[in-house]
C-alpha cells in the first residue's frame, strides 16, 4: 500500500534514506544461475554518483554495493537478492533555513501535508539518494537482459532548449552530458555555464532506445508494456512527461501517416515506437522523458513557512545545474526493471501455454 | 501476472471480449455504504457508446450495466461489486480479409507474436469494447470522489492540429467533440469531414483537469500519483504520450521559471500540474494525453499475411475518423480509478498514523 | 485488502451473495489452449448442490455455470475467464427471528461487529452459497491438473465419532457420505438419523489425498505448499483444524519414528504427508480437515439481540445434519486451486532457471 | 511469485542465508509515529537464539538487529523499515557427508528436486536461521499490537507425549521449556534426557493465546483471520498441524455442544477459539500447533545419494533434542505479523466505511 515495491515476477522493494545507515533493494523472483558479484555494480553506481562533472556538486559518495544474500559461489540461487549501499556521508546537512521553510519545486510541502512532517536533514524518501537503490537493482535486471541481447541506451536529446541533431552513439558514453552530438554538446555546456552564473538551472529531454527486444512483451489491458515503462519513467522525480515513439507528434499525424506499414522484415517506419496494443512488436522501442530544471536554485523565491506565513527563501550551498546526467542512469535502470519483469512474464507465459 | 487488474485498495479486475456474452468488472475493496444503482451508469455508458456523432460508425450498442453483487438495498456492502455489460451485438464481423492479414497500427501483429493467434472476430481483449468495463468501474470510483468534491473533467485541447484557444467548460458537455472552444470546434469538424472524405483519420490531444483533490495523495517512491495516473492513461490503447502540468515544456524552462512560488493560499502558478514529488499539492491536477489517429483507414496499405508474405490491405466498412470522443469517457474513468484508489490509500494511511 | 482473491499466477477472484443475481469467479492467469465448456462444470456443481441426500435440506438449486469470457472456439485464450452462476432461488428466506437475534456458531455476530450490519436475508458473503464460485473455479484448476495426472480425492474419514477403517476408494463416489468404508457408513447414517431426531448436528474429519504431484511444488519460506494448502482448507467456514501427513500424531513420535527413510523409489513411509520443507517430495500428499458440526440446530439456545439483551433462539425450518457431503467438493476445489497455482509457479520458475 | 513476502498492508519481505553476510526483513506499510530502537529487539532475539538450554546445541550467535532505515529520531516515519541481522558465525559447517547424501526429514531432497542443488553449507533459505528475520519483524508487529492491549502468548502444551495439566502463565517465561505446569516440565525434561541419550529427538504441541483482540479482524472469504493465522503457523518448517479453538475435537461434538452460547458479556464457552466466520469475535483466540520431532538425529538412517543410490547416514555433531523452545518465539512472531496486518486492515476499512 505504501508503494515501495515495483514489478510482478521480478519484484524490487527499496528502502533507505540519506541520513540513515544506507539504502538498499531486495529483489524477489530473480531466476537462479545468474552470475553476479559486487564488482558488477561499480560502473553503473559510478555513473549515478554526483560530483563528477563541472556542473555537478562536489560531494563525493563512494557508492559500493554489498550483496547481502541470494548469491552462492558467484551465482544467484533463486532466493531473494538483497543489495545494500551504505551511506558514507550520513551527517545531516545544516540547512537550518529548511527547518521552517518549504523549498519551491521540492516535495517539502507535499510531504508535510501528507505526513505532518518533512525531513529537512536530507529529504527522506524523496532524496535523490533513493535512486541509488534503483540503479543497483537495474544492474541485476541488466544481467537478465544482456544475454538475450536486449540493450537499453539513454542519451540527452535536448538540454536547455538545445537539441542534438546528429546521433553518434559512440559519443554518448564519453560525454559528461550523454550527448550524441558533439556540436550540440558545446552549446549545452555554454547554456549550463550561463545558467550556473545566474544561479539558475536547466531541464531537457532524454531519449531511451531499447534494442533487441523480442516481440510479445507486455500484457494487453492494464499492464501494457508502454504503460509500465511510462509509470517507471515518471516515477523518477524530475520527469514531467513521457512519450512512446512519435508521442505527441502522433496527435498531428493522419492515420495514413502514423500507421507503420508492415513488411516481411518487420515495419517500414517506427512511429509506434516499437509497441502496438501494449505489446512489443520487435522493432526498436523508443521512450522520451521530459526532465524539469532542478528546483534548487540560488535565486530568491517566494515561499511560506510551516505556519503558512509568506516568506522568501534563497538556497545557498552548491547545486547541480541540470539533473540529466544523474537522471540517465536511473532512467536506464527503471527501463531495465520493466523489461526484465516483462521478459520473465513473457517467458513464463510461453512456457505455460497449452499446459 | 496477466495484468487484468488495476489498483491496490480499490482493485478493479476486468474481463470480456466483443464476441462473447459480455464484458465486466469486479471491484474488490469498495467501502460499504455508498449508494449505487444500475441507473447510475447510464449517462457515462451512453457517452462511451459509439454511433452517436456524425463522424462515428453507425453501430449501436445499448450498453446497460447490471450489478451482479455487492449492493444491498441500494447501498454497497463492502463485498466485491460485480458489474456486467451484456454484448448485444455479438455476432462476428465478417471481415474475411482480416483472417489472413495484419492491420497496420492495430495489435493483430503483436497478438499473433505473443499468443500464436489473433482474434479476427472482434479483436479479443484489444477490442475497444474492453474499455466499457473501465467506464463502468469509473462510475463507481466517481461515487467515492463526488462526495469529496473531487471532479474530473476532460476535453479536447487539439484535434487534427487545430487547438482550442478559449476554455469555456460549459461548452464541453454539449459538444460532440468535447471542445471548450466553439470556434475551434468548427475547424475541427471541417478537418474531420475532410479526413473522412480521404478515407483517413485524425488524432489529437486531450487535457484532463482534476479539481478539488486534497494535498497528500500519492506514495513517494514507485506509486507516485503522477506515475499511476500516467500508467492509467497510457493503458488506453490510442494514447502515445502523457504530460503532467508543464510537461515537455518544462524541459525548456529555467528553474526560476518552472518553480511554482508558494503563497499562503497555495501556489502562485501551476507548472507542476498539481503534483510535487509524486504527491498532490492541493492545486488543480493537469494531465494531457496524446491520442494517435485511428489506425483503421480506407486507404490501401502495405502489410504481410500470417506467413510473412507481403500484401496490401484496404479496410472497408465504416470507421470512426477520430478516437477522441470515445477516448474521453475512458480517460476520465481511468483517472477516477487512480484517484479513488489513492484517495482510499491516503485516508487509510492517515487513520493508521500513530497507531 | 478485502481478501476476495486467491492465488498468485492462477488468481481467482470471487463475488456474489445468495440474495443477488448470482455468484461468480474471475480467473486471471489461466494459460491458453485449455479445452473448456460449460458442460464441464455440471458434475462438480451437482455434487456441491444441497438437497440430494436424506440428511440434506430439500432445497433445490439448479447450478449451471455460464462462461462469460476467456474461451474461444472451446479453448481458453489466455484472457480472464469469467464464470457466472445465476441465483435461481433468490427470494429472501423469511426467518424474521434472525433480523434481531444472532445465531450461535454463525458469523452473524462477527459480521455485525465488523460491518455494523449482518445480512439476515441469506448471510451475504458468509452464505454457503459463496462456495459455489470456488467449486466452479476448481473445475478450471482441475483442467490444468488432470492432463498432468495430478488427482485430488477427498473422503470422509470420520463422522459423528465413527471412523472409517477400510479404504475402498471405489466406494467413495457412490456413497452419499463419501465414505470409503461401507460398514462405517451404516453406522454414520444411524448417527445422522439419531442426531436429526434430536434436532442436533454432527461434524467429522475429511481426508484429502493428492496423487501424482511431482516433486518441487511450493516456495521455501512463506508460500510453502503446506502453508497455502492449509490456508485454503481453513478458509472454508466449517473447518477448525488441518493436518499434513502424520499431523498432530507427529508431535508424539520420536525423530527416528517420524523421519521417512529415503529409498531409491522415494520414501519408505509417508509421515511427512508428501511435503518436506514446504516443497512436495513426489509422494502422496495427505491433508486432513476437522469439520465442525453445523451450527444451525433445532434445539433452543442462548443468545442476545442486536442491543445485547439476553434472549433464546430456536431455529425452525430444515437444516442439513452434517456439512461434510457439501464440504467435500469445496475442499477438493480449494486444494485444486492451490495445486494449479503452485504447479504453474513451479513450471514458470523452471522455465526461467538460468535465464 | 517466489513467496518471500507476507502480509497485505503490513508487508514483510525477508531475505538471507546462514552462509552469507546476514539475514534481514524489510517491512513496507508500517504506520509512522511508532517508537522503535535496536534495543527493542534484544529480548526476543535472545529467546530465539540457540545454545541456551541444556538440550540445545552449544552454538552461540549474538543476534543483534540493526535498523537500516525507516526510523528518524526514534520514531517510524512511514517509510520502509529495514532490519538486518549480521551473521557472526558464517563459516560453513564441515558436514562433508551432506554434500552427497540427503538427510531424512530435511528439505535437502525437495530442494534438490526443485532447484537442482541443495545448500550443504547451511541449508540456504530452509536454514532455521531464516526465522530470525521473522522474529525481528514480529517485534515491530508487537509495537503495533502492544498499545492496543493485544497480547500473544505461546507455551508448551505437550512435549514427548507429556501434557501440561495446570496453566500458570507466570511460570512460562521462567521455564526453559515454556511450560506452564512445573510438574509436567520435570517429566518433559526427563523425556528429553532420555531421548538425548538415545540420539533421538522429540516433538510436541504449542498453544498460542491471543488476548485482547477486538472483534472484527479478518476478511470473510479467503483472507479469514484463522486462514491467515494457520498459513503463518504452518509456514514454520517444523509444524505439521494447526487447530483453532476446539479444533479436531470439534469434529466429535454435536452442534449443541460445539456452539458457544452468546451472552451479554460475549460468549459462555469458547469452542470457536475466538473466531467465527473467519472474523475475530472478541473472545480469546486459541491456536494450537503440532511440532514434529527434529529430523537431525544421531541414529543411523536409510537414505540415498544424489544419484539415487541407497546409502546410510548417521549425523554427528550436536543437535537440539526438541524444536519447541526455539519454535515458540517464531510462532509468536508469525501470529503477531498476521494480527498486525489484520488490525491495520480492519482499522483502514473502518476509516473508509461510508466514504
Amino acid at each position: 500500500m505504501a508503494g515501495n515495491s515495483f514489478g510482478e515476477i521480478f519484484r524490487v522493494t527499496t528502502y533507505g534514506e540519506s541520513h540513515g545507515k544506507g539504502i538498499g533493494a531486495v529483489i524477489d523472483g530473480c531466476p537462479s544461475g545468474i552470475r553476479l558479484s559486487s564488482l558488477d555494480f561499480e560502473s553503473e553506481m559510478g555513473r549515478r554518483r554526483p560530483g563528477q562533472g563541472a556542473f555537478d556538486t562536489p560531494r563525493k559518495e563512494e557508492d559500493s554495493v554489498e550483496i547481502l544474500s541470494g548469491v552462492f559461489e558467484g551465482l544467484t540461487t533463486g532466493a531473494p537478492i538483497s543489495l545494500f549501499i551504505p551511506n558514507k556521508d550520513a551527517r545531516s546537512k545544516s540547512y537550518e533555513i529548511l527547518e521552517s521553510l518549504f523549498r519551491p519545486g521540492h516535495a517539502d510541502y507535499t510531504y508535510f501535508k501528507k505526513y505532518g512532517h518533512f525531513d529537512f536533514h536530507g529529504a527522506g524518501r524523496y532524496s535523490a539518494r533513493e535512486t541509488a537503490a534503483r540503479v543497483a537493482a537495474g544492474v541485476l535486471a541488466g544481467r537478465i537482459l544482456d544475454p538475450k541481447g536486449i540493450i537499453v541506451a539513454a542519451y540527452t536529446l535536448e538540454l536547455g532548449g538545445i537539441r542534438a541533431e546528429s546521433f553518434d552513439m559512440d559519443k554518448v558514453n564519453g560525454s559528461p552530458l550523454y550527448c550524441p552530438d558533439p556540436k550540440a554538446e558545446l552549446l549545452m555546456e555554454e547554456a549550463l555555464r550561463k545558467a550556473k552564473g545566474e544561479g539558475d538551472s536547466l531541464g531537457g529531454i532524454v531519449e531511451v532506445r531499447i534494442i533487441g527486444c523480442p516481440p510479445g512483451l507486455g500484457e494487453p489491458v492494464f499492464d501494457k508494456l508502454d504503460a509500465d515503462l511510462t509509470k517507471a519513467v515518471i516515477s523518477i522525480g524530475a520527469v514531467k512527461g513521457v512519450e512512446i515513439g512519435a508521442g505527441f507528434e502522433a496527435a498531428r499525424f493522419k492515420g495514413s501517416e502514423n500507421n507503420d506499414p508492415i513488411i516481411p522484415a518487420g515495419f517500414r517506419t517506427n512511429k509506434a515506437g516499437g509497441i502496438l496494443g501494449g505489446i512489443s512488436n520487435g522493432d526498436e522501442i523508443i521512450v522520451r522523458a521530459a526532465v524539469k530544471p532542478i528546483p534548487s536554485i540560488g535565486i530568491e523565491q517566494d515561499t511560506v513557512d510551516r505556519e503558512g506565513r509568506p516568506s522568501r527563501i534563497r538556497m545557498t550551498g552548491r547545486f547541480d545545474v541540470c539533473a540529466i546526467p544523474r537522471v540517465i542512469p536511473v532512467l536506464e535502470a527503471m527501463v531495465k526493471l520493466v523489461l526484465a519483469d516483462h521478459y520473465l512474464r513473457f517467458r513464463a507465459m510461453k512456457s505455460l501455454q497449452g499446459e
